[in-house]
């Protein structure tokens, strides 16, 4: 391996990371925080750490997949370590392993939380909570590999392995020009969410950081009872926001280009909508009178749908109560997930439209033996190693899934639960039934629990492949 | 589609369940019931609809797998339709749709029951009720297509279909020999264990329905306790010779070939007892002093165990009250299942085998690029077919699970009953947790659940694609 460009690339996360705390600690300042420091003495530790690891430039650049895969996975890991140590110092969450799960929930979008009370942490940490979703949603090393030039070509192998979804295109020949477009609809998207909120009356804090929330399909929010207390427009704001943020980020680029019809051709995009078109209808006719009016309903309904099918995880309800039909629907929902190339979690629906059709082919290869079928999306052909990353993915999803659902039953919580915030952690959701529902946390979990929860959430942002390859043995014997 | 060969097929099986039916007369005669006389119609009406069938010898011969998938769905469902008649005429289950399930569900050795009383029923019925564990086991159409010459060498495509696991091999070249072998196998097993029930102190009749459900690995029982009330011997026979049902029968024919070597070695058969016995391991430290005594502690996990691997659905405790750390280890290997070639349900430890080396093929990709892997089994290369229909039937088995959850879920039950009683019928267990847990049965779901939950116990026999063929509008279509 090539360990030069490995620290080097380390290096710069963690002189990111610096610039990234100097946010809170802003934001501390101006409320006049004393949890303010903390994020400078944070900073200040990066600093120090990240300009100590990149002193020395790399001999010779490029970066192989593998190498993407791995520099990936640790790096998470490690701005995740050194993100917990404000909340950690502050005292506002007592145990450094609570720290943790609470800085990697937010860095991997999930959006769990292990805090009993959110209204009474300081503004600066419940910043850096949502910030950490604006970073970990589009990705740091997405945003690093348009800035490190000596990567060369290879930089996409970072981005591959950061980017969601069983194939990842350059948008545009140039990695560089890429990651700028795909960096410009992010912030685009959400600087127009940011306006609207305020349009709707809320303060910049509030704006940024529940913009943060949405883009990032994050979740975390400002106050216990998530999104319920808000008016209706922010509901409605909020509620379109996350599923414009579950698209496919190509469908923005082909907009962009004019390019209409190819883009509402697109395959997954339209799976994505009719689903959730679909579990509206059924859940909204399930429900009934639940609530007083019709369009209560709609919107307590398409807020639901829209912030679980996106992983996002926000509540404006109780969806726990919801009527077991309905709870169902949106557990289906919270397992297949958004589109590839979004911030969302899932199994993406790309997989699926790829699963879907390659069930199909196999009962056709039944009825017409000598048929020669090729599985087909957009009209491209779905490549052979796709099908089978796809299949693999599949099973190493539902593996890891019941192995951590067994470890986890440990606890001895009832089996709801227990496979609901698997779920939810390893989807980047946030929330889940009975014992973590919308209304409740992970606080109650052991320790193990949550350091399995914690691995379920990296393992489920980074789509699986670079945390198991960080936790197999033979990828390293080889080289150490 | 050959109309001709597909007519005379079905009207043999309709001619041999008028034999079928007669052995339940033969018990009511014995024990002086006047159920009797509705098997002794029920086989009449058989006959007749038979040999009105099969009267036309089809003008040319051959079955093409698609129509063998056919030919053996449409056979199950008329056998079944037929097969419940006895219990709705005489009286036994009032409605015919629960006679169905319970027909349905003995015939696809699943053992799910929706009586409330099985004490009641007439040793004709409770006979029927296992036989068809023993008759739907190893399979009819197996029986059939060693018994009809006309078909030539395409009668191993009723075979296919009717067998399980992702690859069906004949052991010898001829099909006829092949049936011949697996009967003996089955039969000598059911004659070995009904001996040993009998030396414990069993009648005749018990343990010939007893054996009947273990080497089916159906799970219908005599007592509304099932196996819970008999002595430490009967239960120490039943859960060893589930556990020797659930191995493929290929085993067995290279024991009696006495080639042992190749024996041993077999992967699946090792995975298979691995499985058993940490499962076991892990309950009975979870389970700590629940029994009085460590020997009773672990007889009572090794027949769980056994049972639910199996899925033979026996049950000597009601493990719906163990600590949820056992509870989740048998959900799993409930989802997991026996050996292919096997009479267990599940996904199969052959299926778990190609997808865990499918799996690790695929991250060995990114560790050695260049490297050119092959998939192998017991030594052999396991083709590109094995593995694309291995990894379409789990993309489906979610599928039907999920869709099948969604629609149960109407019910308004809760989710780990709905959850468990679809993969308790598509795996062909019989027993879930909850609402659907041992000591209790299927008769609260409504009528549209009963439907679902009919076809999943169908397509878990018949291993989806068969049922899947049936209902895919296209494969009618062009023949109809």
């Amino acid at each position: 391996m090539n360990y030069g460009v490995i620290f080097y690339v380390l290096g710069w996360i963690m002189k990111s990371e610096a610039v990234f705390l100097m946010f809170p600690f802003v934001v501390g300042l101006i409320y006049r925080e004393d949890t303010a420091w903390s994020y400078l003495i944070t900073a200040a530790l990066c600093l120090v750490l990240g300009v100590l690891m990149s002193l020395k430039s790399p001999k010779k650049g490029g970066l192989y997949l593998k190498e993407g895969y791995f520099v990936v996975a640790l790096g998470w890991i490690i701005m995740s370590l050194l993100g917990a140590i404000p909340f950690y110092i502050t005292g506002e969450i007592p145990a450094y392993i609570d720290a943790l799960f609470e800085t990697i929930s937010g860095f991997t979008t999930t959006g769990a939380s292990i805090l009993n009370d959110v209204e009474k942490l300081s503004h600066a940490s419940l910043f850096w909570r949502s910030f950490l979703h604006l970073l970990g949603g589009m990705g740091v090393f997405v945003f690093l590999s348009g800035l490190l030039p000596m990567l060369g070509g290879n930089s996409v192998n970072l981005m591959k392995a950061e980017s969601t979804g069983p194939s990842v295109d350059k948008l545009v020949p140039r990695i560089k020009d890429t990651v700028k477009i795909l960096y410009s609809i992010y912030l685009g998207m959400g600087t127009l969410e940011v306006i609207i909120l305020l349009i709707c009356g809320m303060n910049l804090f509030e704006s940024l950081t529940l913009t943060f929330g949405t883009i990032g399909t994050g979740g975390f929010g400002l106050l216990n009872s998530s999104i319920g207390s808000y008016s209706p427009a922010v509901q409605w704001t909020i509620g379109i926001f996350m599923l414009l943020s579950g698209m496919n980020y190509a469908l923005y680029f082909l907009l962009l280009k004019r390019r209409f019809k190819q883009a509402f051709a697109m395959e997954e995009i339209r799976l994505y909508l009719v689903i959730t078109a679909v579990s509206v209808a059924l859940i909204v006719v399930n429900l009934g009178h639940l609530y007083p009016t019709m369009g209560e309903t709609i919107r307590q309904t398409f807020f639901q749908v829209s912030s679980l099918i996106t992983s996002t995880g926000y509540a404006t309800t109780d969806f726990d109560r919801w009527p077991e039909f309905s709870r169902t629907i949106l557990i289906v929902v919270m397992i297949i997930g958004a589109c590839a190339g979004s911030t969302g979690g899932g199994i993406k629906m790309s997989r699926l439209l790829i699963l879907f059709k390659a069930a199909r082919k196999q009962i056709q290869i039944f009825i017409h033996p000598r048929a020669v079928k090729k599985i087909k999306m957009d009209n491209n052909v779905v490549d052979h190693d796709a099908v089978r990353a796809t299949n693999a993915y599949i099973s190493i999803f539902f593996a890891v899934m019941f192995s951590s659902v067994l470890i986890v039953s440990m606890d001895g919580h009832d089996f709801t639960t227990n496979f609901t915030a698997v779920l939810a952690t390893l989807n980047n959701m946030g929330p889940g039934f009975n014992m973590v529902g919308p209304t409740c946390n992970y606080s109650f979990f052991s320790g193990i629990s949550k350091i399995v929860l914690i691995f379920d959430m990296l393992a489920g942002r980074l789509e699986l492949f670079p945390m198991l390859l960080l936790i197999t043995p033979s990828s390293w014997r080889r080289y150490l």
